[in-house]
């Protein structure tokens, strides 16, 4: 370290970080990317509690996803949390930990590109049939069958905010007729081609779908929003695509629209409990496809810059970008 | 039949038509839309040469795909033959029947939305790699897996047609670096990023991509193109997706390159032979995706409203869309 270095950490206080993720693989990108942007900072990496535990005093930056819901209460001396990701419903549960915590989260943006890819893949996957080819691969059995086009879908988007209308865009874009849900009817949305808004137009908004993406975030207003009464009043045959969180679905009311044949089929990345159970009826439900939450995590290239723009906006005292209200819990 | 109707049929001299698909389940839907349109036209439809017999005769025109290539030389009054498809290689190999038959193909931008969806279906299937989340979900395991991102791939489009040129466009559209590669040098693109053309560019064209999209049409020149030579360029772990013809690539080569672990992985509409046959390598070859040629056969009620077009061109003898050029062969 020069001198020189040394008077400019010292001009900027600079706040030791505590980087947390759940996927080893990950720490070391996340330590050459840091290292590399900021060479005079304390960055440390855990992905386990007891990893975390000796930097937990120091640390006034928590960057991560994954940690125990309880590890920022024993950080003393935190002061910003960034979450990895856009939910952030786990630290909101118990939120506030001092009046001068931030919390921010992850902007949709950078989140959105690979959402969109999940849910086109998803949405695909049913369209072409690709189940039916497998099967015949599989008996060496060569008999034509007429695959199905997104341009013949009317897909509802349920939370139509950055991430939900990147998705509509896309969806429109490939010929689909996109329809838009969201809890406020204040806000319009040029992203669909109509939107809906509040709870009393979501019976409507579903009857209208062939396909219904979960965007939202989970909050007080959307635990369990989608139970029996709601998915009756899906067409028979439609494909659930959840996206935003578990939760936001009652698992138990899905499995028995499925049994009655009005839900067709569910694509789901989140669930109420993760990792799912061995034991959850899930598994071994042929109308169910289960993908291990890799939507989530991101990609520490992608969402270091985001993080290196709040730091600087945080070491200077500027606004952050991002941060979470806390009374709408997002 | 009113006077009135009947002379305006015989002004304008109406041809019998031969409707041909061998997809049995359309034959209803190509009568229902053509009686409509042409309610005084003599058409008949067959999805066998026995169904087909009674009317060669009389017929003037045929309109098909999946017919026998010696059908039409059994037609006598034979002036127009308008193909269900892009692709007439089968038929251009018994060409001429005589100076005066027409022939024409579908529109690309017919055809285009559903290559769209089948080129994306397969690569996502691949990035956000379902295979593994089946295997799982088949173990009732949870492990997380990164999954790939259209962002980071290079994929490169054979043949940049009409239907190439919007299959690049929505690539470019979802991050993709898309590389073009069309026979003539003389023919410039904007759909693509960079732009290869000429035989003497495929290596270095081929060399460049994560995924290569045959879009070509079958020729005298593009029969066995893709041959050991030339896949022996591919980067390990290429992702080739043929929605061209199955003539296109020597697929002896193609299964010597996956064994070799050249190219990674295939996704394959079109074979050199379809049906494909039940003793064919390809059916119990992990590396290979078999659909049975779904992306070709076209919906009627997407291509009729094209055909009637070229129906009123050819009755009152204006110059008609989509005539195929003898000398390139598409």
């Amino acid at each position: 370290m020069t001198p020189g270095s040394r008077d400019r950490v010292s001009m900027q206080q600079p706040s030791p970080i505590l980087v947390y993720s759940i996927y080893r693989s990950d720490i070391p990108r996340f330590e050459r990317l840091l290292a590399h942007a900021l060479a005079d900072v304390s960055v440390h990496c855990a992905s386990s509690p007891e990893e975390a535990a000796p930097y937990l005093d120091e640390a006034v930056i928590l960057y991560g996803w994954g940690f125990p819901p309880e590890l920022p209460q024993r950080m003393p001396n935190l002061r910003w949390l960034q979450k990895m990701g856009a939910g952030v419903d786990e630290i909101i549960e118990r939120w506030p930990l001092r009046a001068n915590v931030i919390l921010t989260r992850t902007a949709g943006k950078l989140i959105a590109p690979r959402m969109v890819e999940y849910v086109l893949g998803a949405i695909l996957d049913r369209t072409l049939r690709f189940d039916a080819a497998r099967a015949q691969q599989h008996q060496r059995q060569w008999e034509f069958f007429e695959i199905g086009s997104i341009r013949d879908l009317t897909i509802g988007v349920a939370g139509v905010g950055e991430i939900g209308s990147t998705v509509a865009q896309m969806l429109r874009a490939l010929g689909a007729r996109v329809l838009g849900w969201r809890r406020r009817s204040e806000l319009a949305s040029s992203a669909v081609d109509e939107l809906f808004a509040g709870i009393d137009e979501l019976p409507r908004f579903l009857g209208a779908c062939d396909v219904v993406v979960l965007v939202l975030p989970l909050t007080k207003d959307t635990k369990n929003l989608f139970g029996a009464d709601l998915l009756a009043h899906c067409r028979p045959g439609t494909h659930i695509i959840n996206i935003g969180r578990g939760g936001l679905i009652d698992e138990d009311a899905l499995l028995a629209s499925i049994a009655a044949k009005v839900v067709g089929h569910a694509t789901l990345d989140v669930f109420a409990t993760e990792p799912l159970p061995p034991e959850h009826p899930f598994w071994d439900n042929s109308h169910v496809t289960i993908t291990p939450h890799v939507c989530g995590p991101l990609v520490p290239e992608d969402i270091v810059p985001h993080f290196l723009a709040n730091y600087a906006a945080f070491a200077s005292g500027r606004p952050m970008q991002n941060v979470v209200d806390l009374e709408r819990q997002y």
